[in-house]
């Protein structure tokens, strides 16, 4: 059994993790931390984890984590994982970080989170977007994406990578879950429902992944819809010049990019968000626009999973050697 | 492995026992029956359900289906099952019918549900509500329980049982897909949004499953609510004179009736729709009215899961002498 | 033109006086008060309020409150009111307090709400539920109604006033801007959303203006749904021995009871929030039950409207002899 | 009074005119014709308007409803209106058709809505997007335009007509009453709640009429979310080379465009769906990307009013010469 720590057990990605590596057949979870909740059990604070966690929220040191974990995940926000990090891969933990902290180097980093990064030293985070980066496997240290930039780039990278792309226009539509289980006006009832509420439309600070992984002109546009869980992203592609193609051809490119890849599934038609719910699937479909140069991609995930914490299992999967759908292969929650 | 047959594998029913079933460790699917989808594949129709099941539907006779089938699901609805249940048990098939048409005696059934039962059989059918009826595991004829009995009976059988009651006013909320696949006025979206709607408040056909295993004086009064799934049941229960009792008393009760009882979770505040979701369980909790003869009880289910498929399927581990949560041990997705 | 003032004006009560008194053709606002966004414009704090209001928020004293006003509308948090309406009416204000903290006896008061009324004058307020209580019309201090006692107590008064009824259970399930305008834990969106959540399921306060005004034996049970605005009321009401009643006789008491009053609309079937939206009508339907002492009788009401806001702006016109209806008459906002 | 008669009441384009007409005092209802409900009162079938309107259904010949009529609201399905219009025009009504049949000229109209348009005269109908089409004064028969048009065009319009904007791509979110009344897969409960569901995504027939009122490139996806009113455009506009502008500068030319356009609100966050709810405004904000060509345009409406209904009020009072606000000046249901 592998065992597996959780720093910061009481958030939306804390409780997700441990949701699912309860039903992991080779996972133990060694240890929930939590300030907050300090030595009351997980299962008092979140009743829907009643009986299937025994333990009791702790609030100890890395020493302590990283003695009794294989693997550490790090679910705390970005800004608090590079006070955690550096002291876990001392002690020779594998670590993966949930948060955006080794997502990017240092210099863009600092740029766009506009906070000092206080790890000095040179990490090499694997990005951990599984399909993309097999080199997971042999990682200490994953950065797991962010849930706009899977469900983006996951959606073009084989038009992309074929160099087919001029510009991608990434409009992203969001449960609101993805805020985070503390109440705020976004997150207000009365302000969402019957609502639709657009967000950092030109600065959001998730671009900058879809940037660095992408490499071109990318723009995104977020917005949060009333809904728990889920993120459709409608990708607007705009191909380069000569690089019209056919429907069939763009079917291919698809299914030879992710041949192997269990966790997507392209559609015949458009993906919506119930497929995908409580699930670590991304399921992409795309419509090409007659007479013009625009394709318009439809990809979906369950932004807690694919977006987070099933996708952070599955690198865990990936870095000891398991099936990568261990753990996570099970149908989404329809209806 | 155990291969089970689902006739009528297009309504929710079914497709929930689908969802269900290709996560069972012991179970094969070896046939699905849809008339309207017949020749086309489940996954195709259903996309959630890809890459987990390969058959199509078929529309073949019960002998083939119990040629293929150690066990039965009729998943159609009620009118319909009766036409299928004399001949698969003929077969010798074992059968778990989810319609009410085994539910209740001949005499109530056909005034209940103004309709002449054609089974000219006595089939001796067990109800199906595997805390209260063990005898499931002889059972060659499984009645599941309707959705709100479910929620209702477990509810209150303790204190009901043990004589403290001497009348229920059950007030029960339901999501919509307890109305099934196919559109609605109810389920039309700006009918039901913002809004909460009550029907058969004084006659909904299923409180005569809960006077038929409660036996005390039950009122029933349905709503749907502006949720996919769930049931929360509202149990107003007045005691007999002279039945006082302390919240520790009450307590002990539950306690007691519903030891080792695994998908009865009791709760010490009030239970919600949210940890329920997409499981088995049935959580439930109490508060007592200061000098009063009143307790409000609050039970919930996911209508889909214990109250539908999930507890078919518990009932059928119980006829086949698995452990009741085969397959079925999962926490809910929360949030 | 009768110049209002409002005492809290960021809150939902405050802002639906707002929204509705703009539309108000004898009425001008002339004051609104808010600590917080004292000096800010109104509809830049509330876009939807541009270009109808031009004031901004102010923190001044009672006395200047009265200058300006000819009747004060107190829509602070039960507890605050208090605080205000002494000052208010020594200086000969006309008061509409939309809280608590008038409408009930000091002693019934002090100990529901748990704390000192320090207003020691006896008051006489008027219980301002306008169908009931014409002595409105010369009342100088009006104590409007809580939102679930106004559907609880339209849905029975007739048949309660007409000695036909030995107990009501008021089962009731509200949207959440009843909660307030602060996000809050039971307002989170994904505690909500797919939920019904009960609170305070014996011993809310609401339930002792219920007892004060219908004098019969009284449970109540609230809930709040998946929805803005809007209270179901399901009212479980139990006759006394020998009050049989044909659906026939229980229509023309409500029907002689409610004549003139043009914001009850007695429902043929039974009524759901969505033909109430926005309004200030409280719709009633009822069912009786075959063979039982019971009758179920459902009331809706938008709880910001008739449960709040457009109550007081009813009472108002009373209170100022105009048609009862003005400024209020306008149908519901559906789909 | 202006006699206005209603051809296809019963839809929520019909219902939405009544709801708003009912309020307007310079109208009176004068028929309301349904196939459907021949001879019901349109408030028994729709519960909301009572008291507001006497009327029954009727189905009766273009000649009576000129005769009784000032003005015919043509408020049935595309491919429909046109049977209507002929005859009401040769008996000299002035029409407002809120259906796509009178918004394009013949070619294109009949290539997009792939039917051959069987009225042969050359009816000269004014586009009544009321704030760019001045000369809807002096129509006799204005075509109502699109939903999705409304949102878009004015989102746009400004800059546009400018002369600064390139390209344009629309991705717009609209709340299931765009749909209709009848039930459908997309507007059945458990298909659209939690979810968001992209539909022609490159080829919805609105397009048509965005590109000729813009006459720049136009790219266009909706999606539906689950809300029942309401459309929200994200506009995603791409300037000229050397078009570059300041946040400044981009204000002025809206504010100068839409100078004394009641309707208009420029904002100066992000508009929202909720502070449009039930109303004719459509609210406009935008944000300039850095480093870039692109600016996000944000707009808002409700699709049943400013984006149907309100809107051919709107046109209606512009026609008659009365104040272009009149009816429909008051503020939103919020929250």
């Amino acid at each position: 059994m592998i065992e597996a720590g959780i720093i910061g057990g009481a958030g939306y990605t804390g409780l997700e993790l441990i949701r699912l590596l309860v039903q992991h057949p080779q996972v133990n979870i060694s240890i929930v931390t939590s300030r907050r909740y300090k030595g009351k059990k997980v299962s008092d604070v979140n009743p829907h984890l009643f009986p299937f966690i025994e333990l009791e929220y702790e609030d100890v040191d890395t020493n302590e984590i990283t003695d009794r974990s294989d693997i550490v995940f790090v679910a705390v926000p970005h800004g608090s994982a590079m006070e955690y990090v550096p002291a876990l891969m001392e002690r020779g933990a594998r670590v993966i970080d949930l948060s955006a902290d080794y997502r990017l180097n240092r210099a863009v980093y600092e740029r766009v989170y506009k906070r000092e990064h206080t790890d000095k030293e040179e990490r090499d985070a694997v990005y951990g977007l599984t399909e993309l980066h097999p080199e997971v496997a042999d990682a200490t240290l994953v950065a797991n994406p962010g849930c706009y930039p899977t469900g983006a780039i996951l959606a073009v990278a084989p038009m992309v990578k074929s160099g087919l792309v001029r510009q991608v226009v990434f409009d992203a539509k969001s449960g609101i879950s993805g805020a985070g289980a503390e109440p705020s006006e976004n997150s207000h009832f009365p302000n969402l429902a019957e609502n639709i509420i657009p967000y950092q439309v030109t600065a959001h600070r998730h671009v900058a992944e879809m940037r660095q992984e992408l490499r071109v002109k990318v723009s995104f546009t977020p917005h949060v819809i009333p809904s728990i869980r889920g993120i459709l992203t409608t990708a607007h592609v705009f191909l380069n010049e000569h690089s019209s193609k056919t429907h069939e051809e763009i079917e291919a490119i698809y299914t030879q990019f992710y041949a192997d890849k269990r966790f997507i599934r392209l559609r015949n038609g458009l993906s919506s968000l119930s497929a995908v719910r409580g699930t670590n699937f991304c399921d992409i479909g795309f419509e090409i626009e007659a007479e013009s140069d625009r394709i318009v991609v439809i990809s979906t995930i369950d932004n807690l999973v694919k977006g987070g914490s099933g996708q952070a299992i599955q690198n865990m999967n990936v870095m000891f050697g398991l099936d990568e759908a261990e753990g996570l292969w099970f149908p989404g929650l329809v209806p």
